[in-house]
């Protein structure tokens, strides 16, 4: 099965919901998933869901002389700019009113796990020049458990060499958030679309366009028996004790399983921070792949060990898999 | 002579600088401008000048994936909503320190000359939904006689369909002023950027190109005997009371004609709002092609009754101008 990830991945929502017999398991591990470094085991217990929208403000019917009509119009790009400040203030807090209103409180035993997951140096993998976060959140708090609010895109007017003095007729930005568990894609939604709508500022008319993509995000108890089993199999591999973390991305097919299936979902990933994720030249470690795949065999020899009498066929990866004793065999 | 007006006219400037016994005269005619409405005679006294530059704010060295790292990096695009919102108030205020300084403040008798200019219908002109101007003066005065500040163009991040959850790596905004008389351009250009880096927030660096091209405002005596001949010569030919007003447009060889010459300008212009000026589809009523011409020989006339012993010869949109007794002769 081809998950057609790129492309929004409307068809295996469908298949999954519809073809529950074909699919039906005790649990799914799926290994589209990270380390927080390299060689250092992870358990990826949580994955943030996402919506999002994109907002026009209509000004003048084309773009104006700025010299002219500078003064008696509203420039569009400006009205931008007030509608997104509206959104957050200036310790990174959504405004958005209901926004935080379902968000699981982040416990003391979370929050410990959080501290104990090294920390990536932002600096260098990034190269911003300092780092934020939500005001009462460290930044790895924010970005592994807190729903944020993101402007992906933003234009207006003109975009060439030098200057074109004029009032631009319209600006856009798109924007999406990541959410936390609690949180329901369409509420958020809807709540961001009333804020826009009492914000819009004086002068300009407000176009919304709706994401149609968007998910719950997902979070497995980290003391769950198969993420205890995944946490053992990791630490025989690499020889180093798993670290739990939570992650600011979202694997829409973790909620579609949950949603449809209501089974667990173990994360199993190997990839690293350095392999450029979806970005030209994408990589992977060779001896992430070899570990990974020995890690996997642990695992499933463990669940063995638990279901002495029944026969597991899952799926992973795009290969079905068959434990026949303690002999792993995939086909793809 | 071609004044190159769409590549900023650079050579026009050095020629007029640096030859100035060949273009030497006792005042300057130019046509360059506009009516306030069709039939509606009208003097245009003052022109606004400008000065732009173009900001940049860099975040992450590459856009980066928003679940990662939204929470720990400064999103540039909102750094920058951030920004231009700090150089303007909800009243249209301009927040740079000293921006306002050296401007000349409205007389009573200027306020009541643009009183009674003709009001545009911004709402059919435009399209825009309603007129917005700075706090204690009308979109008219506002347009006509005080600074602006306009961004003319925004960009940030993805621009294509649908969705590309990115935290950008920079925000760019490219910015214009309109100056009134009293300010320096480049002092103004100055003030910006003083302003611009003191504001710059958290987590984003800070770029500026400044634009070379600005000019002064120009303002010449409503009351000077060249401009009072100029409306009689209007009220002739178009049988009607001319009107006086200033423009928020920019004619920088004004400027540079008042700078290296130190004569009076007249702005004796007949385009109309309809024009679609520098737009596609340009156009200019016939009609004010002949009313034109004849408000010109009215003008000459007047001005030969009072120069009786002297020979004139004028340059005017490209054309040599020669006055013999009271007959006019162009040639190219």
């Amino acid at each position: 099965m081809k998950g057609e990830e790129e492309i929004g991945s409307a068809n295996l929502h469908t298949i999954l919901r519809e073809q529950k017999d074909k699919f039906a398991a005790d649990f799914a591990v799926i290994s589209d998933s990270g380390m927080v470094a390299k060689d250092q085991p992870t358990i990826l217990y949580g994955l943030k869901g996402f919506t999002g929208l994109e907002i026009t403000l209509k000004g003048p019917d084309n773009d104006l002389h700025s010299g002219l009509y500078g003064g008696a119009i509203k420039n569009p790009a400006m009205a931008m700019a007030d509608l997104l400040m509206t959104m957050k203030d200036k310790e990174e807090v959504i405004q958005v009113e209901g926004f935080y209103d379902h968000v699981e409180p982040l416990t003391y035993d979370e929050r410990e796990l959080i501290k104990n997951a090294p920390s990536e140096d932002y600096s260098v993998s990034t190269g911003a020049p300092e780092t934020v976060s939500e005001k009462g959140y460290t930044a790895k708090e924010h970005t592994m458990a807190r729903p944020t609010l993101e402007i992906n895109g933003l234009y207006s007017g003109y975009q060439g060499e030098g200057t074109k003095t004029i009032i631009p007729s319209t600006a856009t930005a798109k924007l999406t958030c990541r959410l936390v568990p609690g949180q329901d894609p369409e509420q958020i939604q809807d709540l961001l679309v009333k804020h826009l709508e009492k914000h819009v500022p004086k002068g300009v008319e407000l176009m919304i366009k709706r994401e149609a993509l968007s998910a719950k995000a997902y979070k497995v108890d980290p003391n769950h028996t198969l993420i205890k089993k995944a946490a053992e199999s990791l630490t025989e591999t690499f020889g180093k004790e798993a670290v739990y973390v939570r992650m600011g991305g979202s694997i829409p097919v973790v909620e579609w399983i949950d949603a449809s299936y209501g089974i667990p979902v173990v994360l199993l990933g190997f990839g690293t921070s350095d392999d450029r994720l979806h970005s030209p030249n994408e990589s992977f470690p060779v001896a992430h792949f070899e570990k990974g795949m020995k890690t996997l065999v642990y695992f499933w020899k463990k669940i063995k060990e638990d279901q002495k009498n029944s026969s597991l066929t899952v799926y992973l990866q795009g290969y079905k898999m068959y434990l026949n004793h303690s002999l792993l065999i995939m086909e793809e």
